[in-house]
């Protein structure tokens, strides 16, 4: 039995100590929290304790930390953790800043400790068929790549502020999904954007509407199209042509009725953000860290995917900004 | 907290038994089954314990018990359970026997303690959106009702020679759904129905393959569609035409992956059958059994409505039979 | 050059005159009607001239007629047309009274001239990939059909008092396409209808929603839904349920945007009514006929298919007013 | 009656032969084509005669041409017969020298005479519906167009080699649309392309595979991705994502046939190419034509949509060959 040790006790950590929980390998050691009173009700709910992140790290009896804190000490509680010996699943992005995030690759890459990044949109069962359809040859060679990715509704211009802005805290999820799609990085890669949505965030330095298109060595193509507003609900499509034929994975729906009236035929909307629509990727994520690191196969995430979707984020953010292409190795 | 006995041991105890101890306000008492070994198994999963059928009808501090044994055993277990006090979710159908079930709401009625029957299609979100919009008058004055309910595969010939036909095994639960949408029994059922998918139920004397008209006192009328066999997968529609629309609620599927070849579009299919489709209408049931017995509510489904459908299955096997319509209230 | 005299000059003939005009092998000769003006009128419109429809069967130089005269003159027409020597292509059905339908067909078969009863919806694209797929064995044997055909909203009451009744007027077209995917006409046949669209539909001794079920030699069920109200449109699909799979015929819309708002996700309604959804086939028909004709071969639809939907009208309303079901071979 | 001379012989030629004939204003006068024989069949076709394009050109008795040609002639036709008191419908594009394009609105601007494009797109019914409902303010302000537009097959390489490019044949269609929808060109266009799908067409100069993103004046952004290649078929799909809602214009099927066996749920493909796909808007741009100079109201699509469109496509010719985003008003 798994003994796991949760640092950070806020929404999605919540979802995190479920699938610990239920997971029939791992068990609930201990839960941490900047907030200790947070720790307390989310370990209470579990039964589980709280402690500090601080005995957390330094208890041997902790096999493995899942780390949901804020993103500013992802990369510190990276490292203590893999240094006090704990395998890590930890939360996305690895860090807002590349520069920080590469010296944790580094750091922990000496103390052999398996470390996955909490991308959770590749255990969504749907890009899963849709990535076992690809590897299985259904529509050939890839070519073209086109992701649609948008919120619901923005955030607080107080929560953009510290973000790190759109391409680092929300299309990163779109980049690792076009690696995982295309089995590589870009080469290239060319953003455009703007503050439409709302002028603060504009103000804030950020934008809210972005295209990004990217292309690979061998002439691939792979475009994301974000937004931080789509008022009908979490539009989070995928589609890829390749020279057999076109996949695409379409939203998820809250119900499957229709209705037909004069006013046309209408259906449900698509469930309405991250939690409705990725609950059920967060169970089998840990499932397949929990498979990785009991089975020692390899990470079906690992933290050089982390690094390299910062990557694409901080070239993304560089060509917004001079709207020139920029080279991905040269970041 | 309420104590809550399990009566039964199988596949599908084993949802409610999920279901019981996921629920904040239920634990999982005790376990039986006629087989004592699936009973201590079913306890160990879930931190419960093992015991007889008797045991836990004369244990007062239980206080309510939920029935997932054999059919034939549903009426006895009822009547015990009630007047021993508790508070009963049963399965359905509620008996073969119309005779019987009919002798088992008299006897308990009289001891006044809830008995809902598990017509758990009610709670499926896809029907209770589709209720829900009938009630809100999206389409207008119900007029015209059409259910399409196919199983994947047909049972074994064995079981159907126990299963009092497909009428009341299967279509039954379709016969409840009727009285759902349509918010009353019919006046008359007309059915027809031929062994065409396995001879060897046409030998066993049942049908696999059947069409069941209801018409209701007001004109409206009822189409219920059934077959044991849709290799494609369990489909499960409910569209009603009204006045001033339809409404349909269509079926789920594996995912929403779309693929698209010389060969076609071609999409997942609907989830394989009703431990798929419906686990999330296990939960919400037995939430709606918490709440209409700790709040001293109305049952959402009462034994006379699982008397009702009893009756419409019954009606229907006498008309299959004599290729007659049958007026309900002559059964 | 086939020369073709029309007989008729109303909505449906205008629509067959286009098509007679187009088809590089015919040519519309003449066109007549009871009221002479509407014959002078649609004459003008296709560079033809008016004639009594007694002239153009007297013609010796016009080769085939089409009948799309009121319903109680095709058995007059089309034996005087055969009689003279003419191909016949007839609007359904044949005629309101089965007794006078048979006594044409005996009439007529002396003949040997060709006739084909204007079943259109056997041309419609959709349903012949539907039947396509159907032979070519994709769905395996079939076994449960079942016809869903609303109209958009009900005829005046007085077109209801002189149509023969929602079976005869309205189903036929359902009747004839069960004939067409089952391959053979059923051996009984149970209806049920009511009248709750329109009261005085029901003051006039009709009913305008029904549900006709059928059953076969083999097994086989066949089931139509039939309403003279759906308020979002011409409601027109078909589903087969096989032993290998179903195949379903859906709607065709007016256009294929969808629209995504905190409303919903609405697409467009239905095309309104027959001439939208069924123009394409009236053209297919009379190629269909002219091949036919010209080539030698069979008739794709023949006075024989004529007779067998109007029996099954015949039997249906026989049904509705007794209750019980009715054997086929007996009207 | 408007006399129409129509300039050019080959397939899309006779398409604006049946819109002139079908038209009940305007009558097919003439016929002309670079290999006499083709403009001697069409005509006899549709009952006209073939001259040559200087005869038609200089016939006073003729109102309008419909310029069919080949595309390096389209200017020197346009100010022919402007100049001859002409109005003129001139196929896409104008030309591919977008120099020789400006001269020729500035040589016709003199004339006075109607010069319409014939961006047939703009009349599917579909996009039209589209657009309809965005100037309804059904999704209030445009935010983020996306355009998929997919070839099923690559032309021949000797094609490509005299097309311009994908850029000037293949995506002019879309940036029309892209100004349809967004009512105004973009301020940048920055596009990326490679070859992919034949390397034959890169090595003629040319890619297959694009994706062009724009950024307007007041921050909205749109995209078109472009393939030279979709096996499934035509892929036209257009989507508007706007403050209040999303617009989506998908394809045409073949047929609305859904199969479903253990295989999956497979539909019908597109419509296979634009002839299949975007028939009806032929008719519809010759009506409007016709309604325009008439009625001597605006004319729909303008020589100023055509020049517009084709510095979109030297702005993406030129961004695709240097990487860099290309200012609009620069080329």
């Amino acid at each position: 039995m798994l003994k796991v040790g949760l640092l950070g006790a806020g929404r999605i950590a919540g979802v995190h100590a479920t699938a610990i929980s239920s997971h029939p390998g791992s068990t609930l050691a201990a839960v941490s929290d900047f907030y200790p009173e947070n720790a307390e009700k989310l370990a209470a709910q579990y039964g589980s304790v709280a402690r500090t992140t601080e005995e957390i790290i330094a208890d041997d009896s902790i096999d493995a930390v899942l780390i949901a804190t804020s993103t500013d000490t992802h990369s510190d509680l990276i490292e203590a953790a893999t240094q006090a010996g704990k395998a890590v699943l930890c939360e996305k992005p690895v860090d807002l800043s590349l520069e920080r995030a590469r010296a944790c690759q580094t750091a922990t890459a000496t103390t052999g400790k398996p470390v996955m990044i909490g991308f959770n949109r590749r255990f969504d069962p749907n890009f899963g068929a849709m990535k076992a359809a690809l590897k299985a040859g259904d529509i050939g060679k890839p070519e073209l790549l086109s992701i649609t990715s948008f919120d619901p509704a923005p955030p607080p211009v107080a929560y953009v502020k510290v973000s790190g802005g759109l391409f680092r805290d929300m299309m990163i999820h779109d980049f690792d999904m076009a690696n995982f799609m295309m089995g590589e990085p870009p080469v290239w890669v060319m953003a455009a954007g703007s503050s439409i949505v709302d002028p603060e965030i504009g103000a804030a330095g950020d934008v809210d509407t972005a295209v990004v298109t990217m292309t690979y060595a061998d002439g691939r193509i792979a475009v994301i199209k974000n937004s931080r507003r789509a008022v009908y609900g979490y539009d989070q499509r995928v589609e890829l042509l390749g020279s057999e034929g076109l996949l695409q994975a379409q939203n998820m729906l809250e119900n499957t009725v229709v209705k037909s009236t004069t006013a046309g035929v209408t259906g449900a909307k698509p469930t309405y953000f991250f939690l409705e629509r990725y609950m059920p990727s967060y169970a089998a994520e840990w499932a397949a860290f929990m498979e990785a690191i009991s089975g020692g196969g390899a990470l079906p995430v690992t933290l050089d995917d982390g690094i390299a979707a910062l990557a694409m984020a901080e070239a993304a953010t560089q060509s917004r900004k001079t709207g020139a292409p920029v080279r991905l190795a040269d970041v």
